[in-house]
């Protein structure tokens, strides 16, 4: 049973994978294909630049976080075209930086 | 105690935003300054946008699970460097897809 | 009188600034403000990358010509905005590389 | 004869082309790679919309004179590598904002 939100996430990012492109945005960007995901993960990183700068600035943090979590969501929409998931991420953040993510590992099986 | 990677990292970035900036790359950031950790997260979405093109050609995902990564991280480096943390952007996640997240809200706690 | 593409749209450009923004889509641009303007300089960016990517694979540049010209375009809409043109830019490149540009300047006069 | 910035610096980054890459920039980034060049695209881009955030608040427009610069430049490069130079954007400009260039094009000449 999925533990925690990037890997339910996951779960219903494969679901709608093969989901009527008329009915999910996620079927629709997977039917566009590659080229339009990663045009989305762009767009999202420029707007996550710039809402930085702003709440810098201001000191709203909410457009900030609504766009980090925009640029992450596209991001593994991109991972699931690729038919990866977050697991291959967080994996390798986790041998770079030396974390157990013991607790995580049990919780995925 | 922390239980799954994000969180871990972020402990681990928390402790490296207050070291020495000539024995962390993570305070060498901080020291530079929000427009240089933003140039960071640009050039890794850039990187990740290329490996992706590349590992749909050639079916080698290496680079694009490394660049993935380092996209990420500096994305966690930016939310540290304005007091903020992924759970701020897996609750909003979890929100627009109603994702309950219930046990890594209790891991968190 | 103007006597090189960059300077008559640069021209152009100055008029749609203070066109209706219903019936320019320059116009509009000005009137969501610079956010929107650097989103879409973004944008355009991620889309030249690809199309670059594609064109060495192809061999067709068509794309690539078109999302170049896109970029180029949403950077001079951006200085506009800011109360520059090209030739600000024009100048910087010529004093790194040392190019006389002599005819074109004394055109633009 | 060349009679403007953009198609002096073009002369001049063929040349560099074929030049040693120890000793030209240029030539460094064609022996490195389409991807190098498109990398540098995006970080170039990224700074650019980072120095037109700060030109707004602070009115100095020095750094994003150079920044857009500096993403012009590599444009140039990225069109170098694939055979393209700036004339093709140009014509592509020209077509789509019937500008007459006339005296460009018989410049060019």
């Amino acid at each position: 049973m999925s533990t925690n939100v990037l890997a339910e996430l996951a779960v219903t990012l494969e679901q709608r994978k093969s989901a009527n492109a008329d009915s999910s945005y996620v079927a629709s960007l997977h039917a566009k294909g590659l080229n339009k995901i990663l045009e989305k993960v762009g767009e999202e990183s420029t707007e996550t630049i710039i809402a930085a700068k702003d709440a810098a600035l201001s000191g709203d943090k909410s457009d900030l976080i609504y766009e980090t979590a925009d640029l992450w969501f596209h991001t593994l929409v991109m991972l699931s075209h690729l038919d990866l998931g977050p697991d291959a991420i967080l994996d390798e953040l986790a041998r770079r930086f030396d974390l157990s993510g013991l607790e995580e590992k049990a919780n995925r099986n």
